[in-house]
C-alpha cells in the first residue's frame, strides 16, 4: 500500500480493510473519533464505539515531517518501524507495561493499539499531587528487562550485533544529541528558549562553566558510542500513562541501541523537575502534604529496585547457563565484582544523563509544564534555578555517589535556602 | 559471477579477465605462482613475471572455512567485504601505509594488491632483533588518522551510524571475544593450549584470579559495547610489513567499529612479548645489543606520538568546524579538559586490552613464535610467567597510569629477578 496521510475524513475507510479491528470494534457503526495528539512528532487518533467505550483503539501514524515544527522541517517516518519493532520488543520483555499492538503497518507508518484511556499520562496527574504506588515497582521492572534481556549478557553475541544494525536510528538520535546534548549549553545557539524571568547570569551556570562542558561531551559521547540495550530513548514522564492499579510505557520511537543510563535518567530527571515545582503546585492546591517527600522517596526507589532486578536477570541468566559472556558458575567472586562494578558505572552515567536532561529543560528548546505553567516569574525563575544548581552539582560529581540519597539531601537543602549563591 | 576456489591451476585464468592485471603484470607469460599464505584464514598467491620482480601482484582470497581448522569449521566469506572495505578507507585517511589495491570482487571473496615482498613481516624481523626507526612514528600516524577520521568526532552523526551498522562483523569478533576475551581465563577450557613447562601455579595468576575475571570481563564489555571508530581489529606483528624505509599494515580482515585503544592495545602486547623473550634471541645472536631497551623505548613513543597525534587531529578538526560534536571554539578549556580525559580513558582502556592480549598468547589457543620456538623449556617458561606477571600487574591497575613508564619498569624489573614470587 502507498502511503497516505490519515485523517478523521479517511480513517474509518483505512480500518475497514484491517480484520483485526473488526474483531474488536465490531461494526463500524456509530463510532466517536477524536484526533488526542498532543505530541510533537505524529498524529493520533481515538476511535470508539459511541455505545461501547470498552470498544476502542487507538490509531497512531507517523507524518513525514516534524508536526511540531511542520512541514519544512522533514523527518523520514522511519520512525514508525523504530517504534513498532521497540513495542514488540518490549512487550516479549514486559508485556503488562505496554499496551497491545493489534496491527501495525510500515508502508503507512501506522500501529493501532490498545486503547488506554483509563491510565492517563503520567506528567499531568503528578503535577497534582497523585501517588501511584505501584509506580516504581513497575517502572523499575520495564527498565531491568528490557535493558537487560537486550543486552550482550542475554543475547547470543551474533544477535544483538544484529540488534545494533538493525536498530540505528540516526534521525531521532540528533534530535537528543542537538537538544539535549549540545545546545543547551551553548550561548550562542539559536535554537535555546531562555527562561523569561531567569538571568543570564544563572544560566552561565551551565553555558559558562567549562567542567559541565567537559562533562556533557562525555555524556554525549557514551550516548553516540555505547551500544549496550535497546532504548525507550525518550522515557519522560509523558511516555508514561498510569493509575494507582498499572503502569503504561508508550511512544518508543526513540529507541535504538544506546547506554543503558540514558533511559533511567531521563525518567529520574522528571522527579527533580517536578520536585522543585511541586512548592508553587502544593499551595496552588491549598495543600500541605508530603509530595515532595514522595518525589524524593521514588528516584532511590527507582533506582534500588532497577539495580536489584537488573542483578537478579544477570545472576538468573548466568544460573541457567544461557548467554556465553560470562561462564564462569553464578557464584564466582569475579563475577560478583564485576555486577558490583557495573552497576555503579551505570549509576555514574544515570547521574550524568538526569542532570543533563534537568538543564536542558531549563535553557533549551523543550520545556515541562511542571515549570512553564507556573504563573508568578519570580517563582518560576527560583525553581529554574534551583534546577540548575542541584543538575550541575550531580554532573560535575558523578562518580561519587553510591546511589540518590546525598543528591536528595541537596535537593531539599536548595529547596529550603531563600537565596542560592552564584 | 559465481563463488569458486582459487588454486595454482586456475588462477591465471581468472586473472586474464581483469583489465587491471594486464596493466600491471603485462602479458600472462613467464609467470610465477606461489601460494605464500602462511595466515590461518585464507589462501594468498603471489603472481609474479619470472623476468621482472617489480611486475607483480597479490591475490588474496577467503574460502568458506577456518583455513587453519579445515573444512568443518565453516567461516563465511564475508569476511573479505570487511577486509575490502577496510583497506579501502584506511587507504583513504593514509595511503603511505596500506598496500594499493588493484581489483576486488565480492562474488569471488578477492582482493589483488600491490605485492610488498621489499617489506617482510615484521614478526621475524623483530624476532631477528632489527630495529625500525621509523616504525612508532608510521604507524602511531596510522593509528591517530584511521582511529580518528572514522569516529564521532569526524564524521557527521548520521554517516558514522550508517558506517557501524554496515561494518558489524559477527563472525571475525567472536573469535576475539572467545579466544582474548574468555577461554585463556578459565581453567575449563578446551581450546586452551597450555604451555608445557608451565606450571599450575603460574596459570593460576590469572585462571584463578577474581580481580584478573573481572577485569577481563570488563574489558570484554567495551570491546562489545563501544562503537568508537573502525578498527583494523588484528594489529599484531604478523599484520604489519616493513622495512627500515616504510611500514605497511595488511590483513584488516577483523576490522570493525569498536573501541580505538583494543588496536593500540593489540599491537603494544606484541613489543612486551618480544621484550622478554629477546634475552634468549640476543644470546642465540651472540648479540649484547640493547634491544631490549629499544623495545620499551617503542611502546612509550608509539602511545605519546599516537596521543599527541590524534589530539592534533581533532585540534585541526574544531578548528575548520567541520564537525559537529563539538561546537564550541577549537581553544575552548572545556574542549581541552574533554580531551585530556578521553585520551586517559583511552590510555586506560589500552592498558586493559595489551594485557588480555598478552596473557592470551601465553594461555590462549593463538601463540606467538617469538616464545613459541624458544628451544629451551626452563628459558621459555619463565618467558611466559613474565609475561602473566606483567599482564595481571598493569591490568589490575589499568586506570593508574599516565604513560607506559611505569609498565616499563615493572617490566625491567621482572626481567632481572631470577625467581618470580607466586
Amino acid at each position: 500500500m502507498e502511503y497516505y496521510q490519515l485523517s478523521k475524513d479517511n480513517l474509518i475507510e483505512y480500518l475497514k480493510d484491517i480484520p483485526k479491528i473488526h474483531e474488536i470494534l465490531g461494526d463500524f457503526t456509530d463510532l466517536d473519533i477524536h484526533e488526542i495528539g498532543d505530541g510533537n512528532l505524529n498524529y493520533v487518533f481515538s476511535v470508539t464505539k459511541k455505545d461501547n467505550p470498552k470498544k476502542s483503539v487507538i490509531v497512531k501514524q507517523a507524518v513525514p515531517f516534524l508536526r511540531i515544527a511542520g512541514e519544512d522541517w522533514p523527518l523520514s517516518e522511519d520512525r514508525m518501524r523504530h517504534e513498532i519493532n521497540a513495542l514488540k520488543e518490549e512487550a516479549r520483555l514486559c508485556p503488562k507495561f505496554v499496551p497491545e499492538i493489534y496491527f501495525s503497518s510500515l508502508d503507512m507508518s501506522v500501529v493501532i493499539m490498545q486503547n488506554l484511556s483509563d491510565y492517563p499520562i503520567l506528567r499531568q496527574q503528578m503535577i497534582d499531587g497523585k501517588i501511584f504506588p505501584k509506580l516504581a515497582d513497575d517502572i523499575s521492572t520495564f527498565l531491568a528487562n528490557t535493558l537487560f534481556y537486550t543486552s550482550d549478557f542475554a543475547l547470543a553475541a551474533d544477535v544483538k550485533k544484529e540488534a545494533v544494525s538493525e536498530n540505528i536510528n540516526p534521525e531521532l538520535c540528533k534530535i537528543t544529541e542537538d537538544f539535549v546534548l549540545t545546545n543547551p549549553y551553548y550561548d550562542q545557539d539559536e535554537t535555546n528558549i531562555y527562561p523569561e524571568d531567569l538571568p543570564q547570569k544563572v544560566m552561565n551556570i551551565i553555558q559558562k562553566n567549562p567542567i559541565v562542558h567537559a562533562e556533557v561531551a562525555e555524556m554525549k559521547y557514551i550516548f553516540m558510542t555505547q551500544a549496550e540495550a535497546l532504548l525507550h530513548g525518550d522515557l519522560h514522564i509523558g511516555s508514561i500513562m498510569a493509575n494507582s492499579d498499572a503502569t503504561y510505557v508508550i511512544d518508543p520511537e526513540f529507541s535504538f541501541y544506546g547506554p543503558m543510563s540514558y533511559d533511567i535518567g531521563a525518567l529520574i530527571s522528571n522527579f527533580y523537575l517536578n520536585y522543585f515545582a511541586q512548592n508553587y503546585w502544593q499551595k496552588q492546591r491549598g495543600d500541605n502534604d508530603d509530595y515532595q517527600e514522595w518525589l524524593l522517596e521514588q528516584i532511590n526507589d527507582i533506582w534500588q529496585k532497577f539495580s536489584y532486578k537488573f542483578e537478579q536477570n544477570w545472576i538468573n541468566e548466568v544460573k541457567k547457563g544461557n548467554n556465553e559472556f560470562y561462564v564462569r558458575p553464578w557464584n564466582d567472586p569475579g563475577f560478583a565484582l564485576f555486577r558490583k562494578r557495573h552497576m555503579q558505572t551505570i549509576l555514574a552515567d544515570t547521574i550524568g544523563f538526569t542532570s543533563c536532561k534537568m538543564m536542558r529543560r531549563i535553557v533549551g528548546l523543550a520545556k515541562v509544564k511542571d515549570i512553564t505553567t507556573i504563573a508568578d516569574g519570580k517563582i518560576r525563575a527560583k525553581v529554574e534555578e534551583r534546577v540548575l544548581h542541584l543538575a550541575t552539582y550531580m554532573l560535575t560529581r558523578r562518580h561519587q555517589f553510591s546511589d540518590f540519597t546525598q543528591i536528595n539531601a541537596i535537593a531539599v537543602q536548595l529547596e529550603h535556602m531563600d537565596e542560592i549563591k552564584g
